[in-house]
């Protein structure tokens, strides 16, 4: 007996089932609104739902969708909800949901120029748009030496970046010997606001989470210039080499710019690796309003980087990093054994994409980002987030005027973090209730050391009504908690 | 102006242009056998193609499908053609594809088990469907303190498998302080012939090339397990740490099996990490036939992982990796930074799949893994792979048969690998005429010091007469080729 490969892929059967599944993609996201937000399943129970066993024969599309729905929507916390306000947004898009099927349908895969030159010549392409609608310096741009890539997600670039740092800083050596043979430590700076995926990367990297510096904050939460200037100093005076700075612009917990342009100056003075975390206010630097504050000090930088899939519409994964020389990039990653040699390669002028990043292998994920730019055009892109600057301006103000709550910072684009006055426990009782009541999802942080509720505007079926929604939640569930209180 | 949600995601629209792209897909599946495999476009051709600026306004889709056939199809070298018999193969199916567009539909974040818990918990159960499948020993379950998780590819799983051996080798030292402070060296073993990912991990978690040990290997490109065991004897003696071994199972250039039993042996004495790279040959251990060799000694690997997206029908990116204790991977890689703190995590008793992977986010890759299997069945994959295997051992009668082709080594499941009796320059000819004359696509590699073709039949369209036409093309190219030596 042989295989039918129709089974795997026949035409009219895609057509078909794959009409089914568009179909059921548009119900999911018309029916989003009536959904609560928050999946409400203990741990445990979507498993229980499964059969333990995989079938030896076919089933159909059909029972397919019949789980999805009985057992895998209710599991799902919905990212996509228009009352979903926690983390930051994952808003995706119909383009670029489309530019994924493509990228999927395709199959092709781009490791190297020449196993599909267009995967990696889309993708150098619509990372110089990106330039050109953010407004970054040309020196990231493709024609110089520098370039974009897209990568899974901002951990995956920045540590990337700093390998690269390191290699930069010990000429290679580390690559090759290790970076036990290093005389000197390496150390690495971000504020204590920087996202996790610092200190991640320095230790994957073998650099150490202790020689990670967390820089101390001002009160409004951006790393303290002169604090970072003194510590690059004694530890060069240590006989340590200053090696990588991560400055964020929009941290995670309340969404503060570090101040890059006075960070460039110590980086540059200790000739140490700037690299520039915007993965989430990055995405505004396309509003001419908003670039001001997010590129201050980006023609400085080693490395920058943000994510189209927070707040662009793109569908994760999708984290776009430039950098302004790639050669320290290309070094540190490049592996290119018998089996990927190629005349193309070896000529030189092309990119092999696989050179700047983990893995070996790239799926065409530039396709999401051309259908995006193009479906929605520039023009829409800032609209939108000009819209959601506003509504959080006014949310904002909300918390302000009611005695009860506390704006616990300002607001930064989008994001705004407050807490009830009553103290964190009243807080947490009331970030907890309003997850459970369904039709909003918070997340929390901890801003100054105060904890807060965080709304992260950002979603793609957002509108002004949901915020409106979402304070009212907020405040009914507010009263009652007083009440309750004894 | 406000912008508009329904330009970012309106049902109707996206049900009908839905309907476009599933077509589109369709059609080019059809169109495949008439097209070239391998792109013979120039480099810079596909930019030269694009307008250098983003569109300030909306195009339709009919604007980015009319680029998408102009452009983007003449620069793809098509992976999903009956003809690519190139690398490994990086299949896809109908099944995968809804999958991945379900995925993108749904848009969740599965970063935590609390942001979608079916995310999560679908994923841990298509890993244990996949250990029953394979017949991969009870101690990869997740029911034990083992358990599975997908990865974008066998680099990534493998850096993160190298990190987990680091720490555990040094108690987490190697995080906390950096590599720099160990005064031992960190060894990695792994075949001559094993994948470039090895020494690129081994750069990456600051460990050094230099310590990585490329053990030589046998007349049939197998790890020599004495030369293995000698080598972290030594190592020990020199003051070493013996920390990670590699074994391939189903090399790149010839898919030879390491001795996995016999390496499995010197690893245990030493307290080695055992990592089983079966990435392309892992999927026929679903093959009662083949299983025996391919999982000789996975009952003492410390993670073992094969790639779904190579020739299980599963589309890029799909790379499955589980560990037999999950502890050291989990300790390594760790990361809970407050706005991460939920009490699911807390409470214990569930997955966050983000520590076991280098990025933080995760989108939900198990769906195209769930559909596939339940779609197709594993008979049905069953069935696939022993054709292939079957094919490829004609092919590698034919080139056996024929006075001017060798085989280089026996073939390997469905890789043959073969050459012209002439010499490498005659070989690398014949491979530049076979890809340029467009029906068909080979690689290359070296075996044994030897330049060789590679044929790996695994594509979802591929069928025996498309085997036999590779033939009939190679022979009728090596006959002209003859002819036209001076």
């Amino acid at each position: 007996m042989t295989f039918d490969p129709a089974a795997a892929f026949d035409p009219e059967t895609f057509r078909r089932q794959g009409r089914e599944v568009i179909d059921w993609i548009a119900d999911y996201w018309q029916s989003l609104e009536s959904l609560p937000v928050t999946s409400q399943v203990e741990p445990g129970w979507v498993r229980s739902q499964l059969p333990p066993a995989p079938p030896e024969q076919p089933e159909t599309l059909d029972a397919v969708l019949f789980d999805l729905d009985r057992v895998v929507v209710p599991g799902l916390t919905h990212w996509q909800h228009p009352g979903f306000f926690a983390y930051f947004p994952a808003n995706a898009s119909g383009p670029a949901i489309l530019g994924e099927l493509l990228s999927a349908g395709l199959g092709v895969q781009g490791m190297l120029w020449t196993t599909s030159p267009a995967c990696t010549e889309l993708e150098t392409h619509v990372l110089d748009w990106l330039c050109s609608l953010l407004g970054l310096p040309d020196r990231f741009r493709s024609s110089t030496g520098g370039g974009g890539a897209i990568y899974d997600t901002a951990s995956s670039g920045l540590l990337c970046a700093m390998v690269a740092a390191r290699e930069r800083a010990t000429q290679l050596k580390s690559n090759a010997q290790g970076m036990q043979q290093n005389n000197r430590s390496m150390i690495v700076y971000a504020s204590e606001a920087a996202h996790s995926s610092v200190e991640k990367a320095a230790k994957i990297s073998g650099i150490g989470q202790q020689w990670v510096r967390l820089i101390g904050l001002n009160t409004r939460g951006e790393m303290d210039p002169l604090a970072l200037a003194r510590a690059m100093d004694d530890d060069a005076l240590a006989g340590h080499t200053p090696c990588f700075v991560a400055a964020t612009v929009g941290t995670t917990a309340c969404g503060a710019f570090d101040p890059v342009p006075l960070i460039a100056e110590s980086s540059r003075r200790h000739g140490a690796w700037l690299h520039v975390d915007a993965a989430w206010a990055g995405a505004a630097a396309i509003c001419p309003d908003y670039r001001p504050g997010i590129l201050a000090g980006a023609e400085h930088a080693d490395s920058w980087g943000f994510n189209p899939h927070k707040w662009m519409l793109v569908n994760f994964d999708c984290h776009a990093l430039w950098m302004a020389d790639r050669t320290s990039l290309v070094e540190a990653l490049t592996m290119k054994p018998e089996y990927l040699r190629n005349n193309a390669s070896e000529a030189g002028g092309v990119v092999d994409y696989s050179d700047w990043q983990v893995p070996l292998g790239r799926r065409f994920r530039a396709l999401k980002l051309w259908l995006t730019l193009r479906m929605i055009g520039a023009e829409s892109l800032r609209q939108r987030i000009g819209d959601h600057v506003a509504w959080a301006t006014d949310f904002a103000g909300w918390v302000e005027a009611d005695p009860r709550f506390d704006l616990v910072c300002p607001p930064s684009l989008s994001l705004v973090c407050f807490a009830l006055r009553d103290g964190e426990q009243a807080s947490t009782a009331l970030l907890d209730r309003v997850n459970r009541q369904g039709n909003i999802s918070l997340s929390h942080a901890r801003v100054a050391g105060r904890y807060c509720l965080r709304l992260a505007i950002g979603g793609t079926l957002t509108q002004r009504r949901h915020v409106e929604a979402a304070w009212r939640t907020l405040t009914s569930l507010a009263a009652t908690q007083e009440h309750s209180t004894p």
